[in-house]
């Protein structure tokens, strides 16, 4: 037996909150979700604005992160054509997600759940969700 | 082309909020899930101590409200064995479901999406959903 | 080698002209697809007012009688607990619908396709339904 | 709450009415699916000559134009090995398609639903789709 980390929904709330912040400041609607250790989604919001085709790739790029420890954008070169890890993205019932957007989210050196960020480009999924990440870092400092 | 209404996420955190206000009441912690009137997911909020089982649920009665119409409780007698509707928990990729706990929002007599509840029995889930539809219309009242 | 009878999108518009004819009269807008011998839709009018869990339903109508050369509704019986065919909607992808509402259409007692409806109680898809092959047939017999 | 435009099943018609018109000046029988805002569809023709494996494929390329707002073209470049974008096409539940052939319906500057074309090379499938939107904008425009 040991004991782990286990984010709660006031946990999540923050995360989004972050993620909302950033996301209106870059004008970038986004949805946003947060799993558990088990990549299971604890809360999700689709801003105003963001696609639908967007739901399910934030739910699934926080399931792969929670579950895989990894930031999706690393299996973006893993999992390319002629790569090691081709063939990645037909696993998991393809809720393994290969490109950016997807975070774990550590807490004390542990991966304890995920975020994803979706709609729009990549590279505003990740400003978006290193935004939250290190919103959320500050309000555990200040406990 | 008619014009129609359209829920946003600020409307969803209402659903959601009433909700939760209910369900900590009853000590008795759910997954809910507010859809837009496609059945497509606007904000979801697992409280601390719902069933991981119950997010299927909760997002799925969302989806059968916001799509059908009806609450999930009226299929429970139509798709019941040597009911005219058996069979129909089948549909829909296995999404529509046939018990309770899933309502369709209605905003001036117009169906504009679906809340679902989930975790634990269905007589709580219904309770939730109505405080939480009941507390979404006072809101809309005091505007 | 033999010939067999082919539904054009021709036959499938009148198919479905016939039962919205009806539909509008009953004041019951259903969705209404129109599958070829192989079960693969030919022609789909979603009627304003129909539901979006009918759209599916309606299609693999069609594809069960199509594909089956039965209406759905022999299925009530046949598929029910207990009954000898107890779990056929668990068949061919969950797209086997063990519930009134699909129909053969059959040209020179040969089953050249099927339609399905969907949308509200099935005792009017039923009606929708026979009045559509009805209004088929007499426009075969005008040629 | 906010309003937003609805197309109906007359939109559809004119769409498809003005696939058809090209396609069959073209001698190119088209799959073509028109979707409401949620990806849902309204209408689906196949014209006689079009492909079965292009009924999947015409259906969710209106799904995907109608959900992320973009034409299925733009995803080609943004979803091919080495992009950005990569895996996208594994996306929700593999109906993102990422080839030309999609289009989003738009009026008055917002999205309302989706077109898409299927059966033979894209560039034809591109030029049907843009002579239906075309006709359709030249008929909402005559009222």
């Amino acid at each position: 037996m040991r004991k782990k980390g286990c984010l709660t929904l006031e946990d999540a709330r923050i995360l989004i909150e972050g993620a909302e912040r950033k996301a209106a400041d870059m004008k970038a609607p986004k949805s946003i979700a947060v799993a558990d250790d088990g990549g299971h989604l604890i809360a999700f919001h689709r801003m105003d604005g963001a696609n639908r085709t967007s739901i399910d790739i934030a739910i699934n790029k926080a399931f792969t992160s929670a579950c895989s420890h990894r930031a999706t954008l690393d299996y973006h070169k893993l999992a390319a054509p002629g790569e090691p890890g081709f063939g990645l993205h037909m696993t998991n019932q393809g809720r393994l997600i290969i490109f950016g957007g997807g975070f774990p989210v550590g807490v004390d050196g542990e991966v304890v759940g995920g975020i994803g960020l979706s709609s729009g480009p990549v590279d505003e999924d990740l400003a978006v969700g290193e935004a939250a990440l290190e919103y959320y870092q500050q309000r555990l400092r200040r406990g």
